[in-house]
């Protein structure tokens, strides 16, 4: 992997690493964090010796949102025209928003392993992570709403997937912070853990039972929930038979059944 | 606001406490509480002063549900032909449909604060708030199973969105009471209180700090929740952006980064 | 009711309990089950002594999934044009699909009772059932990822609808195990036992109130809950109201009303 | 009926006949005019007289849009705050939205009768209307585009439904005239005569053809029909169903069948 | 094929010809009509013979529609409950729905060819085949509203996706007769002709086109074509990449290349 | 503009004129085409010079479609592994349909200026085109079920919003010729013309047309368009508003009223 100057990723054992790496700034996002963003997860995609992805914080913090001078760059549109103003702005929400869904469009799993702040843009951002897991200390707000904004790159576009509506409702409104133990509760992470020693342990296990599985697999795995996720159930059946109609007949179903025959652990290769 | 029958409106401090006040029938709903509680959700809809709703139960109960003096008014449609009734039929279930989904229109978040009996179409209601608390020896029953009938006014329709299925089915099936431990424990509230008095302290004061944030940002998050609700990420991912293209640059977005930067609370006007 | 090979069925009291019978492979399916299981839900669908049914499984388990045989018969299709081989398998995925979406297009409740292993396509099959109950000693294992396949006969299509996203993705990618107290906490089952017994007899009590109520509503109940888990609340009021139009004003609402006033159970009759 | 100011409405025959009558102004549309509108269709579509509706300009034109003051009128929002005078804004187009859909909520088929200029919001409310006839001397003109703003009250929303889409592209990307003989052509219209005259005496003979059907199908198949315009085909055949459930039983398709076996005109009642 | 009693199967150069056979009545359909028609298209659907079919009628019509007993034994459901009756009703209706939705089904195209009466049941007939070709005295009529009934097996579900919404309209409304050379102007038909010898020449040469085409791509673009109706463009675009992914590489795409650079006609088969 | 080897661009008096240029292949499209053709659309995107696009054709045809030798290159690849080979597959779709797309995503109208030949791919180019032109000569052809495959890159997607259904499978079944007349008859093109000199003409004169309208407006306008194409009136009336809430107080709203006051031609910027 190519290096970055806002995060630090390494690829080991089939798991790509992806840390923010801008920890004197609590892991806050300006232009080029979000760029960069962009630019890893759509070359983690490719990557064949990536099959899974942790995302985690360096430093004392997971991330604190966007940074507050880009935030504010949205003042600065010169257009004289209001409705051209409109149309930058408009421009503008669409990038920030394309750098988050490279997340989900990225074919492998992602585990956010959280730690301390996670803030603004960090939730947004882990909204599109398809697992979640933290500490007992980290913290989650949904600041827009202190900062006088409507959430806008995908917190309240994907949070209520995840949430309870009324819970959901509760913490958008008040932009209160949920520590880890209720983030547990209500289903924002999956599990927390007393430290991020313990966390990140137990997120490479994880991790590592997701890449030991076949790669064709999980990638169609991923493909097929973010599917159902918007949409009817009965969509959903018919775009997966179409979908195994090319997929299933695999050389990883033969290796599997054959190791399960087998009794030892089956093993798949990337192409 | 003007007075009412059925209810018991007071605004204060940006907070609109909306009552069910016909506590001698333990709150159940005739004809003219339906009326009225839709002209009052309008009314603070466009009332400047309000920027949040409390909604209560004067006495010993929340909301003991429909009448059943107007449920059974469906036996008296006196259309000779059998599909001009059920004409009028559909034009009453419309309508009861349109008093509660007052609630949702109205562009500012609804709080339901539930103590003692909440049953049938009182659980249609809360269905349709953006939050719900109860205390512990709070009710819900849906009822319509009980009555020989579908639960036809928002239950079916708005509750599937908060609860697990497997749940939601059994309550639907069963008409079963739900206590207030079990409707915290299930999602259906957000958090369960002692008594009354201890529910009503904490509501309060999450209506406060809500009444505290950019009135803007409260109206277009409630606008943005309900979207997200019903649509997929992509639709409303894109839905956000048109909305943002003009609701972002407010005036309130200036003053809560002013406020932000010089440490003191934002203050936001309504107009 | 017929007799099946793979499934013991009895109906009492308005009860249809179907029970997977083939302990010795552990309980697993073989074509002949997937087809009688089909054929089970068709006939109690129309069978007017049924009005709710419970499925569990004979012997030490629940359901094993599908016969490893049959899923290895997708390696024989005979086709020598690569389309037409996979058109068949399309058929072949489509059949068994529509052997476990007869579970939903029975018109009647069901509640499936689970101890010991549910692995794979037992995991699909109570996917599709409207309430699920387990043994603290029941397990629950998506196997498909485990047999180098992905999950496409209802399994990534309904329970997304049911868990938490991060939880479902979780359970997705890594084919691990979920024991009875994780699936109560996770709300993958309503409720948790100690033992089958005690769990045969909460869930045959819970089917007995089930069959107590009114049939026509309880069959609507049912038809409007799967609407409204693929629909927006604004569609599902909408078809909630042509519905009742038609099925309000049943016979049994007037012997509801009528018992609720004379404190008498009311009787209902199915036809 | 009421009495109008902007509009001359007579109901004779079963048919309500609704004529712009602003003459001077080429019956262009005031504040006034919109209300009126909205207020004409929602009594016409509880007025029992009225089975069809038949939408004409009185004078030289059919209608000439939205009056400029009123367009201009958007300049004038007084909100100091940018996202203020946009919500304000927003309530302004759906106020006029709302009072062109009046046109397909009413129950009742609507026809439209087109001499000389339709322009504008002209287009907007025809494209709402069931039906459209026109003189050979009618032009149509998608004015928005001329005027410097992207039809937002209907037009680009409604008439796409009916076009060519290619066809749609040119007249609202180049705002040019459409006459009377290219909008036979296009689809526009569904047919076109030599002069007014003609023109009134047929659709009026079409309206009286329509009147003369039983009131419950009509008001069935206008609902059926924009339902289908929005759904799938098998969304759409599972409403039907639903509908008709509480429809067919009525009592005018005895008296249809009646009339048909003794081979005389079959009388409706409207209730 | 097997023998029937109402219609008169023939399968000739993989073009099976589906005719009405029940001259005397005007090929009008009783309710074993129905079943048999429903049972043949989902025979030819897996005949390895048939890739194509024609639809015509027998004797001196088309169809004449649903037999006026049939619809009449919708006043004879006997249920002494109201919402009983209207549940017997839907199944009703859902069965003669289904029996039509089986020519879509079917996975072979399916060209209508008619002349003389084509009224009520027939139009929903025709509307579910791919094309449609008549003669010059072919007629059609939406009968159903001078029968008063809001036609409900297809006519108005599936012919506004193919018509003009504002000649569909006129058509369901009045229920006037269209005859064959207004029908194509309109986009009923495909094309007319001056009498069913012509006509069936011509629809015969362009089944004879169709059958030499590869099977496996003719299946595939009517699945296509279908989904595409009820799906936007992005969805559809979606879906066709997964379909493809299984059915691009057969036999068919090699034949046809090497055919066509043979410059011979190539040969496909079934299997 | 840069310069391109497949295709010939030129800006002049805000038209982009872009022009298949490979006229010894009869323009059809090898791998570099299709890349710069997407190149090309996303320049003009952002190109302030440009406000509306002709697409056309050098040498005697406008394109041929796909060259035979890509399309044989789908059997090259070279996974192992069926299900990897099919992924392949995918991507390779998706990124031949990303091509075609980069024409609706170009926010600025695009109009085809097609003579003689138009197949296969350039049918599917078409189809993303906002308007259509063409001479009496040309013809297109739906080449894909000639070859053996099932056309996946816009053509079975886009057309059928465009044709009358059973037009559309006729062409899409049989792959016949459609000249010139024919396709104005069927609204394959807005106007036929009798040589290429004569259709460029016209072409460049709306061309022209649209380039001296509001370039926010006619920006607008397409994104509105598309929008409607996909979703329900009641979406596209919503979304709509959001859209104008931002767009309508440009400054080319008050430029074209005052032009319009002032009864002189209206000057807009880009910027």
């Amino acid at each position: 992997m190519d290096q970055y100057k806002e995060f630090k990723v390494t690829i080991e054992n089939h798991i790509a690493h992806v840390a923010f790496n801008r920890p004197s700034k609590a892991n806050s996002l300006n232009l080029n964090a979000w760029e960069e963003m962009k630019a890893i997860f759509e070359a983690v995609h490719k990557n064949v010796d990536a099959r899974v992805i942790v995302l985690s914080g360096e430093g004392n913090n997971f991330c604190a949102g966007i940074d507050l001078n880009l935030l504010m760059s949205v003042n600065q549109f010169s257009a004289k025209c209001e409705a051209r103003k409109r149309e930058q702005l408009r421009e503008f929400i669409f990038k920030l928003q394309d750098c988050i869904s490279s997340i989900e469009k990225c074919r492998k799993p992602v585990l956010a392993a959280i730690h301390k702040s996670c803030i603004g843009g960090g939730v947004d951002i882990i909204s599109a992570c398809d697992m979640r897991y933290c500490t007992e200390d980290a913290y989650f707000t949904i600041q827009e709403i202190n900062l006088g904004l409507v959430a806008d790159i995908g917190t309240l576009q994907r949070l209520p997937k995840i949430l309870n509506p009324g819970i959901m409702a509760e913490l958008a409104y008040t932009g209160r912070k949920v520590f880890g133990p209720e983030a547990k509760e209500i289903g924002l992470v999956n599990q927390k853990y007393p430290n991020k020693e313990s966390m990140m342990e137990d997120v490479m296990s994880i991790a590592k039972t997701i890449a030991s599985k076949s790669p064709v697999c999980i990638r169609g795995t991923k493909e097929i929930l973010l599917y159902t996720r918007d949409h009817s159930v009965e969509e959903s059946l018919n775009y997966m038979t179409a979908w195994n109609a090319s997929m299933l007949l695999s050389n990883d179903i033969f290796e599997a059944m054959a190791a399960y025959m087998q009794k030892r652990e089956p093993v798949f290769h990337e192409e």
